[in-house]
């Protein structure tokens, strides 16, 4: 490894991910050398910027391929570059770091050290590569068991020049997280998106805001989806059970209290189930708690805001407007979401600002011209 | 009823829905009077413009009680105005109008007919109460299968007099509907949030948007939503019972892959789980296919709109300048959602355009010094 502060990297794969981090490491002053299997795929990185062709031996490559393949290619470099720390970008970690435990040669996995960058876009491919596609967030570095200190410290080094937010954790760790908090929450959209497929007309179109946001990931690529719950199929198997029983207890309830309600004279105390009812007041409280957990903006902990929602006419420039007055009154927009109405050209915006600041929003809207819903 | 312009409603029950039903009613000229178990929320609905407090005898009274009381405030009405046609407004509709069949006298069911205006808000109780709260929402009228076509004329009339969008449904359809989109849902987001009660803080910091989105809703009211589901505990556990089938398949097809890993050698054929594979891929397609029938804005079917996404410093005034940007190029934001990165003070804001603009708002907002991201 080099000791002056000019690194060398080597990017193998040229997608999104492994073009953004040539990109993040180019304007950090590294030398990138870029590799694909497809010579179209890592022309079009190159002259995006992401780095040079060539075999200059790196100090660290990083394996930017599918999960479903990235084990193989880790040991494949960690063979040719004998000098070299070796990482790897995929979604999930224990099932990469057993593989390369069981594939590479004697001592060389002390060379590998996983990484996850929690980021990703809408849009895959070298062309929607950005520099800045890791700011601010959480990179994720995952050790071996015998990574050595100066491996982990290379890795660490990579990912903050990529502007990344280092977390240090094992991948059971990891695994265990990102299926409570990314891998579950795919599932569970797609499970109640899927509810929805034979769903007549009426139906769907009685929907709201909550079930566009409990359904918006339901969106994702199958194919890439498939990869990542088979690569971490034992994580998100351990959360899925306890959905699972948690599921089967709401079900049990539901099934009595439906009893309840078609048995005549259902009021009658020894028919009452009054022991589903606390089932499932117990699970929705248990779902305010967990919800309370997510963090908010910036990463820490959830703030209440005060929502104030403003009629909108759904026209060119009226959001400026509106968004030119909530500046002229020195308040800060803490989250926002535009919700539009059924069947009328207008919409709401509901925006969210510091509960101190709420009153004084609402009365300089109103003052100024605004309908406040 | 009256022949004439003018219609005489009661509301029973001042609370959110009730008092947001007098004041829309009142500003579409009615007469109403107001009735609740609490003289104080009936004298600060009325002091809030809703009605008056008076004995008049109605053309129309809208029960808007606890879903767990309605059907027997609904009989209490029918006996007590004798010529009224009486609705009530909760999001259940299947179980009042058994209760109300079970309960009222001879021939006095006629003269029901269920309501579910599909409106509410974060806050509750009269002061919360606006008039155009059903303005442009699905308002769900329900006939029962005697109610009189004068009967159901009337709760129509009331309902496009409160400015919503009438939808006419039997209780089936009602009750199956809402369990899909709004019942089902509630108890997904729940069963995803219950399952960060206990994660440890490295595990929930690493939350995304797309945890955000599918678990907002779990922050719902516990003693309400066990009253909703109570009251439709039917058509919510048919529509479980199918995700119950649809996650045991999930579970059996990771436990095959979990299998699949933890087996050396795991790429020999005979071991491997590619059936697995195709389940998983399946239900990710059907949650694609799901999630494509939830309507975007204005009812309609979904537009794949484009996202550009802007980098945006944290303070007052910089949406306001976006959105003033925005105007000037004359294009229209479709949707908007903010991110804010971890650790940063600095929000991404991923505007969403019509496909047939999105080149033109990045262009123009880059030559006037915005990042695009």
């Amino acid at each position: 490894m080099s000791p002056g502060p000019t690194r060398r990297a080597r990017i193998v794969g040229t997608g999104l991910i492994g073009t953004s981090v040539g990109l993040a490491l180019r304007a950090a002053g590294w030398q990138v050398s870029l590799q694909d299997p497809s010579p179209t795929a890592v022309a079009l990185a190159r002259d995006l910027g992401a780095g040079t062709i060539d075999d200059e031996t790196p100090d660290v490559v990083v394996v930017a391929a599918p999960p479903d393949v990235a084990a193989g290619v880790v040991v494949e470099q960690l063979d040719r570059w004998p000098d070299a720390v070796v990482t790897d970008v995929a979604s999930v970690k224990g099932a990469i770091a057993s593989g390369v435990a069981a594939l590479a040669g004697p001592g060389s996995s002390q060379r590998y050290v996983g990484s996850h960058p929690m980021a990703g876009r809408e849009r895959s491919g070298a062309v929607a590569g950005r520099p800045d596609l890791f700011e601010g967030r959480a990179w994720v570095v995952v050790p071996m068991p015998d990574s050595t200190p100066q491996a982990v410290e290379t890795v660490r080094a990579l990912a903050r020049a990529a502007r990344g937010e280092v977390v240090v954790m094992t991948a059971e760790e990891h695994d265990a997280a990102v299926a409570a908090v990314s891998h579950v929450p795919q599932v569970m959209a797609t499970l109640t998106a899927a509810r929805l497929r034979d769903r007549d007309e009426h139906a769907v179109g009685l929907a709201g805001q909550g079930l566009r946001d409990v359904t918006r990931i339901a969106a994702s690529d199958p194919q890439l989806w498939t990869q990542i719950l088979a690569g971490n199929a034992a994580g998100v198997r351990e959360v899925l059970l306890d959905v699972q029983s948690d599921l089967a207890a709401a079900l049990d309830a539901l099934g009595a209290l439906a009893d309840e309600a078609a048995t005549p004279h259902h009021h009658t105390p020894e028919r009452d189930a009054p022991g589903a009812r606390a089932v499932l007041a117990r699970l929705l409280d248990d779902g305010n708690r967990g919800r309370a957990r997510v963090p908010g903006k910036h990463g820490g902990a959830p703030t209440a805001y005060d929502v104030v929602t403003v009629v909108i006419p759904d026209e060119p420039g009226s959001l400026g407007r509106l968004f030119a007055e909530v500046g002229d009154a020195g308040i800060n927009i803490e989250d926002l979401h535009l919700e539009h109405a059924v069947g009328h050209p207008v919409a709401l915006a509901e925006v969210s600002v510091l509960p101190a600041t709420s009153d004084r929003l609402r009365t300089h809207l109103q003052s100024t011209g605004w309908r406040i819903h």
